[in-house]
């Protein structure tokens, strides 16, 4: 069985430009690229490199090579060997000579850098916009349910009775410092290389700080060797995309385990879910496999450039130029895994009869300890007093609400006739009322501090 | 700066729809697919369920839409989720109901399974190829340079003299074994899943040896649950992958080193290399760079898949589907990424006296210590020996060659007129002449076993 | 609050002393180090560079030492900084200078290349007898439970019926690829860089074929300066390992994921569980639970060799020291893994009775659909029929086995009394009799060939 | 040959204790763990749960136990199978039933969560001031040899001159991001979880802010599940150390490659070189190749902890014990790096004129490029032309700056006789003089910035 053709036909030189050119994934950076040129051009007229004719004619150049890539009608030339010599060849086309003043004291390795600065800005941007939709997503859903119990599980196992809005509002969380690190990786990435040439530095004195301000860059980078192989920012948002993508393999475990039926705590919309026609018990997450799965490749590709870039010589390297695609993929990936899950959050249907069926007195222990050490008794003491009751209850066969006092008492003269009032569980959920406790005022509490937060 | 478009505004039902349909990529097992659907026919019919007249529509309707996939002709519609879907519509397109037949018993889960299977074993056996080319050019360009000496490095500093040949050999020994690896891993790979149902196994007595047989497939799975969810062959693969862009970064590492103009030991071809009509001087290894830097992205689909695969309840879960892009990507950059090298190899101009520039006396001294080893000096003491032969050297300011006989003699009276033989590279590196070692003799052997190796 | 002292003061001999030696680690490393410098002396008194009083002396010295480490009464020093220096110091010690000879034409390059093959070697061993017992208890377990029913998952949901022992041995075949996988790693260790020297070769006529069979290595490597740095054959084991944790990882979430109260088909015996007095419902299954994690670790393991070999140039290199610790951390963690699931598996108490309470007939709409094909009705058409008589199902709410004929017969007339028979779990196992499927007299099949393998 | 024993024989139970306990690695964290017990002892103090004696008699007991870890002489038993299992016991021994009080509504769950944090907030202080001394060390190295030509490398090929300061300083500024990260990883690690109880938050009262701001946490968690189960800022700090160790890494590689003898740009001291009685031309850079190989584990560290986190269910579950050992090994490996890695920069002598020795008027092709661009030449055509008068020097085999003024002329009449000042190493990196560029003006200021960032 013959599956693939003759790739080894090709000559060399054939195989060399595959492999060199990056046009096919970095004419992405389109955008990027051109409001790059755009403040350099304008910094090499103010430094007295180009005529005002000549600038407007760049920039006007620019701009419309912007609309031809916008409109998707750019056309590119096999010549094209990356974006950089695309736009430049396509400047020249429109405007002539004075194209080849733009690259006056620019090299392609201060343009790339800026240039990726300036995609990862802008797509962190649009990742914190989605993320703020899926915190939305989870807050509404906590409001509409607040007053659901459901069993909180630790080692799996069920431990102490929480508010589902508990749960729900954990994830929030999670995201909020995922927000944070995207933010803080943002800073470090606003960082202008402009204006660092190949290597060395730039000696036309072009103003580095105000081209920088152009690009909505804060701040410009310091040393020139340093500034055109410098790719933490790109390591640092991919950190910043895994720990997402494994906050969000968290719930998606979460809610494939709920939506198993024999605890069917919720159901994913159908529109979220693959069903069978044969099986029409069956609605398979697969959104949420999907989303979870989707965390290995985020993490690879943090692997990825940490590899590259482990042992490098230092200054640019063209190594340097396999940073590109699996950010990219990271990205794409990662923003259709949260539209799905902000998607899945709003369309879950929610069962608290399955959830309350799942409920055990078993799990009001704790509480009942907690009962005794409010009477006085040391922790260690009560939970071992407790641990007679729990004897006694399953000697005779009962739960421990059924227990009779006297039993109680005859383990501990603490026990008088309220021990009854612990076996409730939304009483027990009540008495968590610190700050973050799965209590309902302090749900409250945390589902309005999460609004503050977002809005 | 807007760079980007409103993908928020997308509905629900198409976000899912992009994020679980897998056509994008996986039409690239077409022809796995259709083989494993012509086996299928086959067994149907011998297991009578399929009447001669309808497995003969089956089969000759598989082979038309292969010829559209071979041609670039097959014409995917929206619904067409998968590449298993696609072929099934296409083929009641074809022949009619005829072709719901075909799925009885069969499902997509042992269907990807063994198209995935098909594919990796193909894969593998172009891999092989590639790498026996590789080799072939590092066996040619080592008996075209059989007697030039170069600096033998340890930590990257000079050690003792040995053959540019050796030094060529020594990754042909590293591709070797990566050739195995390989072969083992198509070994587990060409197990059939096929006959294995959703999960639960095939209730209509279909051959499955034969099945296999005829794929190809000299075994098959032993347990359906397994068999549906077993990704190991993909793995491995992926490590085997690995391995090799580990030896190529480790060669690219070498060649990059060799290149710099203060040793400049070799040239790697116009052809992949740029060049700077500004820096006549400069002939950058790109090829070599990328070449090093592909290695991050390979490693990264071994993690991805590792990811995947980590605490994934037994059988089918659709983060399987995770499996394919990484793999694919891993081939199509390290197939590559050989054909480069092995051009790479190839276009190799040798400098030996740039070589022998950097031999230095003083990477003889472990063979001064072995002349007295050979006078029957203990090891430790002749090293110790030796190091005082150095020390008079270097306060006398001359090389170890010119240490006068007396002066030997002062240090050991095992030294005679024989010492000064002693100071011969190539000498000293045809000592080395047990099997392995850098001697002409040795490396000759090496490359005969090398070439009937690859014969 | 000062947690910690003053690493600072320490002067910086000390802190490159503490950064370079490895006899900390390494020392694990002398029962295969002797057994390597016995062979090395056996050889140099072959090729006449030791009288045999001298290699008798070095053979009864290296025993003497071999037996203080087993002992654990090894005195080591300060400057012993590795294995090898520790070993050489002692027996000059023991035997005086003639210890020096031993290093006659060896380096620590092959020397620890040597070692840590034999090393691994060994462990290998001990890890295919440890996954042999995991195997073991896998199919004990499988034959003492051969008549249990349970649901066969497929996305998490309930899919088909299966036999509980078909989902035990589901991972004994997981265990024999990486068993085999073992096995080819094995090969491709055993052999021999001993006299390779530092990088060059050995240049007194040791007879290596011979000194690698003493060490029960059937092969010699071919290339010196490729024996001294290939270290493959680690990552080789450690990514054998990594499977095994992956593997491992899935059983332990199934049983995790079994051990929840909702579902309880199993309970981890108590010896593997931690309870709490309190909460006497609560088995945590914390074994299953670490075991889970540790995939981690071993996963980490490879990774952290593969990153250290990227982009090294050729031959030995310092990094290469860093090839250890991971390897060691991994063996002890993993090694210590399977313990304890081979005790868990042992361990587990079955519910058939909450297994079968997870049975639906919905469970069985495929058994339906092939009732009809098996009457001659195309797949895809069944399929079809098969959804008119589940949605009659619901619409009259009522089971698929109390659809009344008539009904039946309105979606098809292929539908004839017999079809009451589908709506048994059992019966529906037993269809699925091809080989690998999870009909009893497979699964009985399936055992015997497991038995013959493990034997 | 048989290396190990008996590891079969152990019992189950034993076996399950040595995978269960962690005391063995966890007692590390005694002083945050007595810490923490301070601080909820004074808020169950505040909350009424304890006496003032009481109170007095645990923080006097716990003072004590501090004590005995401080001087080594902490007394474990093999019951304490944790930290604070440890520290309880103890407790109870020094003062009795008391002792039981302390855990009166804490759980080990957000016990050792806010262990962890203090133990990381102290790590990333004392990393920081490493980092520190490593930036100091390279500032001083910068100002002491600031008139210091080398080449500038570019895909390792000599490209440009710059100062061998400004290549020094290179690497600050990555240290400075490397603090920047640790710092913001430390806010989002100050932030107390203690209060949060096994997961549902605390029922009794305690003040959680005034907990937290005594332990030196500005902010408190919001959720109690999220709270137990919160990892981020371990994979945080092992993101921040992955980037400092691929720094290191590429620093290393620099310092080898400039250590080889066919460059000699520097020499690392004696002190962190191991050198060779036998060949002294050798100085092994072991030192920066160990430095270099760390980045394997440091960055395994990070993967070991995502895959861990991958898919698993939310609030406690055991698989996060295994968020320690990794997080420890990376702590001291990076720690001894830093020490010996500012020892080596402090210790290397510098020879300028090696450095010389690799420049090449080749690298003044784009000065004289750009010094047709000041004479108004766009750079393209500038760039075409310096190609030309290259092309005349090559063909008359003499330097560039040895060709006529005629023939520059009969290039471009733009040519003057000022063009031969061009040919000046020092006046090309003086051209380099906006911010982070090479001219010596520049390296001041920078340094400037750096002298007053560490300061």
């Amino acid at each position: 069985m013959k599956l693939w053709g003759g790739r080894f036909s090709q000559g060399p030189e054939e195989v060399m430009k595959q492999f060199n050119d990056s046009f096919r994934f970095d004419q992405r950076l389109y955008a990027a690229d051109i409001a790059g040129s755009q403040a350099y051009a304008q910094a090499l007229y103010m430094a007295g490199y180009l005529l005002e004719e000549e600038k407007e004619n760049i920039l006007s150049g620019l701009a419309q090579i912007k609309g031809e890539f916008d409109a998707g009608e750019f056309v590119s030339r096999p010549e094209d060997e990356d974006i950089h010599t695309a736009v430049e060849r396509r400047l020249f086309e429109l405007i002539g000579p004075a194209a080849g003043k733009l690259h006056t004291g620019r090299s392609r390795n201060d343009q790339v850098a800026v240039d990726l600065r300036l995609y990862v800005m802008a797509e962190i941007d649009h990742m914190l916009a989605q993320l703020g939709q899926v915190q939305t997503a989870l807050v509404d859903k906590a409001e509409a349910h607040l007053d659901v119990l459901m069993p909180g599980f630790t080692h799996l196992q069920p431990a102490q009775p929480v508010l589902f809005s508990h749960w729900l509002m954990s994830y929030f969380w999670m995201l909020a410092r995922d927000k944070a690190r995207l933010q803080d990786a943002r800073t470090r990435t606003a960082v202008s290389p402009l204006g660092s040439g190949a290597l060395a530095g730039n000696p036309f004195g072009v103003d580095r700080t105000q081209m920088a301000e152009a690009l909505g860059m804060p701040a410009i980078s310091m040393n020139s060797l340093d500034a055109v192989s410098d790719r933490d920012f790109v390591a640092e948002a991919l950190f910043a995309f895994s720990m997402i993508a494994v906050h969000i393999s968290r719930l998606a475990e979460d809610l494939i385990l709920f939506s198993n039926p024999a605890l069917k705590f919720v159901e994913i919309g159908e529109g979220y879910a693959t069903g069978s026609s044969l099986m029409p018990q069956k609605r398979n997450p697969d959104s949420m496999e999907l989303a979870r799965g989707k965390s290995g490749r985020v993490i690879a590709a943090l692997v990825n450039l940490l590899v590259v870039l482990k042992g490098l010589p230092s200054t640019y390297n063209k190594d340097l130029q396999e940073d590109k695609e699996a950010l990219f993929d990271s990205i794409d990936n990662l923003s259709l895994t949260l539209s799905v899950v902000a998607g899945v959050v709003a369309s879950l249907q929610v069962f608290p009869e399955n959830m309350a069926a799942q409920l055990d007195e078993g799990m009001l222990a704790t509480d009942l300890a907690d009962y005794l050490v409010r009477k006085g008794m040391p922790f260690r003491e009560a939970h071992h007093k407790v641990g007679e009751v729990i004897r006694y209850a399953e000697i005779h066969g009962v739960t421990l609400s059924k227990v009779p006092l006297a039993a109680f008492q005859a383990v501990s003269p603490l026990f008088k006739e309220d021990v009854y009032h612990t076996f409730d569980f939304m009483q027990a959920v009540s008495k968590k009322d610190s700050v973050g406790g799965t209590a309902l005022s302090a749900v409250k509490e945390q589902i309005a501090a999460a609004k503050e937060m977002v809005a």
